[in-house]
């Protein structure tokens, strides 16, 4: 009997995967990783050249992504169906050796491999290494501490309501907004209503190749990579970078 | 001319360390790291028999701990005076060195090394490596997704006035409570104020030797180490344990 073995990569400079999973990673002889059809897939890409020459490889196409809103009856069936499926997939792969589930970040972090985990429940044994979240990768990149002292940390999905949004921004020091994609209009909108549009920061695909750091008042664009994140310091940060 | 590389060690298991902080560890000629007077230190021991044999150490002895209360400016003087012989003293290591500065969990979250950081501004050319944040350690630990889908995320220092944890808690999905220590009394009755105190868990040493988890409602103890974090996941992990 294998195990699965979901390895969190961290925000996608592989320098940056924990030792373990650097480990699990280059002896693999069976690795799983999510992907959109017809594209590398974020996780395998971290892990280019780390690979064993003989490992076998099973990307899981997710059926949809953005073609069908992520509210609507049929993407959640269609999703769920999928998950079903690869859950019995894995299952019968870890009956014979351990498989090696390759994902972005940290997987108890908003991760989707959760779908599966639930579902694997008592059919398999699962096993997850934690990773550096990606937020973290990104204020890493920005050069100044997210929080300190008593700061409040609030972490928000781009996909909120506007008016949940901007009420939130306001009653947070530190703020780390995540899923924002298409949502970037209105998460601009957001920190404007809210006063904070000044001290908000771009991060796209931080610690990785493309890496781009930017003032988000001056960043034209009304989208942007679904992984980018929107940074705003806590108060002490906030305030040594005024005095400069 | 040398340079500071602060390394996050992450949670504590040093195989949860970074690649790149281990290759760092492995190689540096010269560590400094804080420590509580007469203590090994929190960061030291992460890295017990990883060092060099001919490593030069500087432990960074902090001049008061708990002895004074935090908020009094004897204590603000004491600590701003330690940082600033230490920025010096690292400056001047550095001018003929790399120096290895070892952190618990991620420098840029909540972390000591900060107040370190920008006093070294201009000075020395600092490097810092991202690290697991303690508290992902954690939830990895606990088992169970921190957060989900749009959940809402919010740190909080134990520190902060009851009335004010207690309205933060009410009003958040996934809920991360550090500096816990002496505070634990307070942010259990402020979760019991809110309605949460059932969902609350209390995870000690997370992924380090003596790791315990608990729920925070058995827990008769009123204090736990500083670095002891409360967690309250988010929606879809307690609809899910719920349904168990």
């Amino acid at each position: 009997m294998g195990r699965i073995i979901c390895c969190g990569l961290g925000p996608g400079n592989p320098d940056l995967m924990s030792v373990r999973a650097d480990r699990e990673v280059r002896h693999a002889t069976h690795v799983a990783y999510f992907r959109k059809k017809g594209r590398p897939g974020e996780a395998r890409t971290i892990v280019e050249g780390m690979l064993a020459d003989n490992v076998r490889e099973y990307p899981m196409e997710y059926p949809v992504t953005t073609e069908l809103a992520a509210d609507s009856g049929e993407y959640a069936e269609l999703l769920a169906g999928f998950y079903d499926e690869w859950a019995i997939r894995l299952t019968q792969l870890a009956r014979e050796s351990d498989v090696v589930v390759l994902c972005e970040g940290d997987p108890f972090f908003y991760g989707s491999f959760m779908h599966l985990y639930t579902r694997l429940q008592g059919r398999a044994e699962v096993d997850v290494v934690a990773g550096i979240p990606g937020m973290a990768g990104c204020w890493n990149v920005a050069g100044l501490p997210i929080a300190l002292g008593d700061d409040v940390m609030t972490v928000l999905m781009g996909t909120l309501p506007e008016a949940e949004l901007e009420r939130r921004v306001q009653n947070s020091d530190a703020l780390v907004i995540m899923k924002t994609g298409r949502n970037l209009a209105k998460i601009r909108r957001a920190l404007l209503s809210a006063g904070r549009l000044d001290e908000a920061w771009l991060i796209e695909r931080g610690t990785m190749p493309g890496e781009r750091v930017a003032r988000l008042r001056d960043v034209e664009r009304t989208d942007c990579a679904y992984f980018a994140i929107v940074l705003v310091h806590g108060r002490l940060s906030r305030r040594r970078e005024a005095a400069e």
